[in-house]
């Protein structure tokens, strides 16, 4: 290759490097909440693209100008918002690296090592996080993915592959559940694989926002009664509301009872398993036939990379696997991902976790987790010795679910009015950026603690800005 | 932040940076298909993760030793397997970028500028390959997914929105049309859409293994007679097999005299529309209803970037739009691209295309292309004029598709066992890497030239091992 091409590379590939390591020692000092107007950006850009190529330092130069302004730093110690989707140095340089060499691990024999390092780091994040043995993983794009993988097994387990080759037929009448606060990719899901919306059954909550039991073996007796086939509950370690925990183990039971497929969507919280005092939450996963979290969510890996663990892989792989003759060769018994998922081409994603597993090591990342955890208990500690605000569901790991209570015996539409004020009041600080989700009617403020360097000094800080907003609201 | 582990990332990612860059330098001297054996890689690496963390030196040092030797070189000028999935230099540093800033562009209000510049690239490329105006761009990962986008639209179209809603019913008698040759994520995606494998109906082929219209006409006739209802054509700009090109104006005719839904799939060979003189290829292209390509093929850009483009994006949002509580937002009127497709969290993947357009210009991109064309030209020609070999589909652009005829006069076979030789003869050199299909019973040998930094040399040189291998075996 031309070495003068490579060392251009060379040279302006530190230039990016630069750039990244300036924009995390400056990442404070911009608004976490990015204050650019709808089209601000897209005007900017050039209509039609260059006919001649330019410098980096010309792409740059946009890059600085345009672009900068129209991001939201998710990055930032200070975001709150939505929920965690974190990145972290070493896991940079796993990324760069995959990129680097551009290998696409569909098969064994497209890319042994790819595929071989793959099945190693998901046997040592199983152990990692306490499941069982009789699971295996495999790394999806996101939850949403994982989930729809699990639930176009569940479809054709329970239609003997009847689906997958005939289509839907008349007795196909299948039915879902899962906690009326389950993420929204459930229903997308459930629409994608052809079940459609109806048919996902949404279950009553208990006062702490987890699926209440009783109910959810109310409608599955009901809808055999009439003529249905519960097909699948999918439960939540975390949901994203306010990241409430289903009794997978009493769901297990009742699942094992009715013969229905369990699918266990813990995408935010799974990495909280690291640590060991988390690890009654997945009592009795034994039971469950398929489980997911999200490594990119609180692991310190960047997006994408959703680990997807299943039980029975001669099923998952039934599902999916095609073999066009020009694929077809000679090595027998390798597993290929591109049959334990929906697409074809994969990246190797495998390497960013290596490289996060063994730059922090187990206990460095459990000690992250910890201080996360420990960071939102005094958040709030602050907010249950305040007599403006009170929690608004139990904390469970680093989720605060609050509001503000401006005055005694006021409405839920002033209180709710209120708050939208008091939250667009914070966000437009630039100092810290939270969201908010609507339970029961009620706005409930999200202030979730998960972002990689957050460190005491930034809560102390947002808890400041939060106290100043609702006293100049007040 | 902490200046210090700032610094170090600083640092260590200039290691990493050297690392590709010499990895480019030395990428010939590796044998392009790795040679270990299954179970090499994943039984070097250790049991268990390590409970404390470990240096960068240590990391790259196994990576060097255990994970290197698995690694069949995608990137290597003498890879011309399967299909190009190639890179380049800009890309890496966009794709750098991309991963430093770590936004996650699930929605305008997540991240400004990751949707804008989704859609003003996207406005650029669609310019750029001669697609009309009606088109409207989005990023998906791959082709299996875009197609999968597509054949749900279509599914929600024909059902008026039924099929999310309630689920097939008895009235959904859908069935699908593609080539015989068409890419086996279609069958895929008609699976995982529920449609049944058994409704997709593979149409006849022309000599030129595009596909048969007569054949599609009558199918689409017969099935309309026994109650089916036709829902979809897929037409291919490039087969994967063969690359072989459908008459997707007449395609589009059918379509529109049935009322059918017609997305094309020009995943490999659309970046060739960006030459003027491959544009015939998409005349009445203004009459599909969606129409993808993988910039990541042959675009210079890497995996994963897969570009699709739909007509009615209103019919597209109608099918994928969900709105949890906790992602309502007040503005208004802006693109939320996680109604554009299946998943729910997107990288901000616009960034490497529009490193890459810039940095190499229009021209520079087509230039790129037409020379990938011109060696595929020179290969064809030598296969011509040899006397052992023969050309067994038309080369369209940059793949050829031939094989060895030992001796005359012997069976199909006898000249298949032969050339399953040859083609291991030539990749057990190690200096070139090409792969194989098979149409109606005869194995085809494909070198396909599509790889970023390939040269004549290395077309010479590996034309030369190719003969050699053969004088061997004969």
């Amino acid at each position: 290759m031309d070495n003068s091409e490579i060392e251009k590379f060379r040279k302006e590939a530190y230039q990016i490097v630069d750039l990244i390591a300036d924009y995390y020692q400056n990442i404070e000092k911009y608004p976490v909440k990015s204050i650019v107007e709808p089209g601000d950006v897209y005007n900017r850009l050039p209509e039609y693209a260059p006919l001649e190529g330019e410098s980096l330092t010309a792409i740059l130069e946009d890059f600085n100008k345009i672009v900068m302004p129209g991001i939201t730093h998710w990055q930032s110690p200070n975001f709150y918002a939505y929920f965690n989707a974190n990145s972290s140095f070493p896991s940079l340089l796993g990324e760069f690296l995959t990129a680097g060499i551009g290998v696409n691990v569909f098969s064994w024999e497209t890319s042994p090592a790819g595929t071989e390092l793959e099945s190693r780091v998901m046997e040592w994040l199983r152990f990692m996080t306490g499941l069982p043995d009789c699971f295996r993983g495999v790394i999806q794009d996101t939850a949403s993915t994982s989930t729809l993988v699990s639930l176009l097994s569940a479809r054709e387990k329970y239609s003997n592959f009847q689906i997958n080759k005939e289509g839907f037929k008349d007795n196909n009448k299948f039915r879902i559940y899962c906690s009326k606060e389950a993420h929204s990719s459930i229903e997308k899901d459930v629409r994608i694989a052809g079940f459609g919306a109806d048919n996902l059954i949404k279950i009553k909550l208990n006062n702490d926002f987890s699926i209440n039991l009783t109910d959810l073996e109310t409608k599955i007796n009901d809808d055999i009664k009439n003529g249905y086939h519960p097909l699948a509950v999918i439960s939540a370690i975390g949901t994203t509301g306010t990241t409430a925990i289903d009794n997978i183990d009493s769901i297990g039971d009742i699942c094992i009872k009715y013969d229905i497929w369990h699918h266990v969507d813990a995408a935010h919280l799974g990495s909280a398993l690291l640590c060991e005092e988390n690890r009654h939450w997945i009592k009795g996963i034994e039971k469950a036939d398929s489980f997911v979290f999200n490594p990119h969510k609180w692991m310190f890996t960047n997006f994408d990379f959703s680990a997807y663990y299943v039980q029975n892989t001669e099923l998952l792989t039934k599902t999916f696997d095609i073999l066009p003759e020009y694929l077809k060769i000679k090595t027998q018994n390798v597993i290929n991902y591109k049959d334990w998922g929906i697409q074809l081409g994969r990246r190797f994603r495998a390497l960013k976790l290596w490289f996060v597993i063994r730059s922090f090591g187990v206990e460095g990342l459990k000690k992250k987790i910890r201080h996360h955890i420990k960071l939102a208990e005094w958040i709030e500690q602050q907010i249950v010795e305040n007599d403006c605000m009170e929690i608004m569901a139990p904390r469970i790991a680093n989720l605060v679910c609050f509001r503000a209570i401006p005055h005694k015996n006021i409405g839920t539409e002033l209180i709710n009015d209120f708050n939208l004020k008091f939250l667009d009041k914070i966000n437009s600080s630039g100092k810290a950026f939270l969201t908010k989700t609507k339970i029961d009617g009620r706005i409930i403020i999200r202030m979730n603690i998960g972002q990689t360097y957050v460190e005491e000094k930034h809560i102390v800080s947002t808890w400041q800005i939060i106290t100043d907003s609702l006293r100049e609201l007040m």
